[in-house]
């Protein structure tokens, strides 16, 4: 952990736009580092979504800088048992509490480790039960990016918690079975079958129309290359900018009018 | 006012983030002071909500460091002939309209003095009627964070407005009669009974289990360390993050699911 | 083009605040140059609304410093053929799809020229078919405000597209006829009709009472100098900010009471 730590930090929580929780945050932490960079992802994660935020840190993490120190903080223990932990991969620094939030983090091949966050003296004098993201993450986030060793705020664990992500699996020789994950802004249906799988089979732009796609009553033919290949209003699919298949509605709202959402379950057929 | 002003201004309004009236601003603003720390804290107070606003402020503004500029642009009477003021504690300047929203500051045993902002020359040229934020509120925020002295921008003030704040008030010797003041993002009911109160009786770990709270039909026993303490979907009581008795439901939302809201009267019960 | 380039870049977008699109974005843009002055406008461009997002980017970025990018990603057409370009007018940078979302710049007789966006050395060097913001739009911004010289991203062009923006016009010698542009946070309805031409009839205080302005079968009388000129919860009209004719209610939301939204005609009645 010698490389030199940026000074941006991202927060990403569910403490939504409305209350001073992020506003209390940011003054900790620029009081401890008044040269940080502090970049909002969002702080709309549902409340206490734990794998939505999981999804959402895996999307946007590896285009930062190295030395980039993201702070997630949704956090429903909070006041609990539940560990305060660091997580480091090569480049990127994850501060956020022990709830599996870190889950898709912990799948990269590049993981260094994980610390339990433990030395006081580096927290605000009074913590608080009920938020530690003011109290225990922000002040560490800003130690941190002030060039404190991380070693020092306590040791390294194994037992840190990961949620169960839901994988795709192979129903039959050529019907691939997975499920919505997450729905975005637009109403676009982000499922769990990587672009990898796809392409597992023949996928030539022939193959790319021979394939077919079923939700519900709903079937597909075909992946477009593009959101606006598809007629207005029409659904269609694509392997979305994170490298995964999606329904979506062109220039509408997929979850709205298919009326379908996270958790739905999809087939992917292939000729 | 010899303390050195620091680069970073916060921004608490009612302005929202679908227009581009905060966008203006800080375009205001880097025009006149190119490195300064713009930090958002909320621009969804409620629409004239300047009780809001006001315990909004009160809440994230101590965690800055000395010599942060806070401006609260909550303005219905813009235009008319409310004026502009600054007020300032040790270590905290505030620009806002003299509409009460500085209140819980004034209340503020270290509050050093408030001026009326006269000083024309450090207002946009074209002054609007409509959108002080714009035009008063913020040039005169990037003056200040340039070095401008604050004596030049107007005279002291002492009849600045006050909003009534509701306050705790004992209804008999063992009974305690508050009001909800504030519902955050997650439901949360926030009451205006400190911790100071309550302390007031004997609060041994037993006294914390014994008092019983009331709000309409519903009577909660006891008050909860940590969230998670409660049973999931239950109602239970705390002593939050900024030091005020709150009624909460574990990982649900105590506004949807109690129906109760701000102005909500509550009774804490002593043995 | 040899004016310097500062080191902010403002941010308008329709992705909203919930998703990763606008945190993967600036990463990209932070990687390049960390020196950046990232500033939001807003992610709450309506989905696709081209025409919003030209308005909206209109109303701020004349206050910005000489210098500033403006990176504008509204994008229906993703993936299709519709260009990345680069508008410039004395001060300011706009790099955006060429959907007719730079439309109000155009009518600026100080612009300077507009640039098709095609040197993929400065895109990411995968390029997805669903999300230019990160992958061509982010990169090309962060590399102007490195000191890229905009000419070696491609030709100039003189076919962008441009959108029909509704214009006012004098139904009779007495009668001016307008439509709702745009409708803000607080339900102002924002018309097209400009401060000069109402003030091309004799506009005398007087004047201002004399004019009627009728909506659908309501007639407001008089032009309010500031919005608390009203009786709370009345409609009036009054000159917004941005110089054009608005529809308001006093301290509430004109949208909501009126029941009239953006397209609803209006006309302006001379004595």
């Amino acid at each position: 952990m010698s490389e030199p730590i940026s000074r941006i930090i991202t927060l990403t929580t569910d403490f939504g736009l409305q209350d001073p929780f992020v506003g209390a945050m940011k003054g900790v932490m620029l009081r401890i580092n008044p040269h940080l960079q502090l970049v909002d992802i969002t702080h709309q994660i549902g409340p206490y979504q734990v794998m939505e935020a999981a999804l959402v840190l895996n999307a946007f993490y590896p285009y930062y800088p190295a030395g980039t120190i993201h702070l997630v903080v949704v956090d429903p223990g909070v006041g609990g048992p539940r560990r305060p932990i660091l997580a480091w991969t090569q480049g990127h620094y994850f501060i956020a509490p022990d709830n599996g939030v870190l889950s898709m983090i912990y799948r990269d091949k590049e993981l260094q480790g994980v610390r339990e966050i433990a030395a006081r003296q580096y927290f605000l004098e009074e913590v608080s039960a009920t938020f530690h993201g003011r109290d225990i993450f922000a002040p560490v986030a800003a130690w941190l990016s002030s060039g404190l060793e991380p070693s020092v705020l306590g040791g390294e664990i194994q037992d840190y918690v990961r949620l169960t992500i839901p994988e795709p699996h192979w129903a039959g020789e050529k019907e691939l079975c997975g499920e919505v994950l997450y729905v975005d802004r637009f109403g676009n249906l982000m499922s769990n079958i990587p672009e990898s799988l796809i392409r597992h089979r023949p996928f030539s732009p022939e193959g790319r129309e021979k394939v077919r796609i079923r939700l519900g009553l709903l079937e597909i033919r075909g992946i477009h290359r593009f959101y606006g290949e598809g007629r207005p209003g029409e659904p269609g699919a694509i392997l979305n900018s994170w490298g995964y298949l999606e329904i979506y509605v062109n220039q509408g709202n997929a979850r709205h009018s298919l009326g379908m959402g996270k958790g739905q379950a999809l087939w992917v057929l292939f000729e």
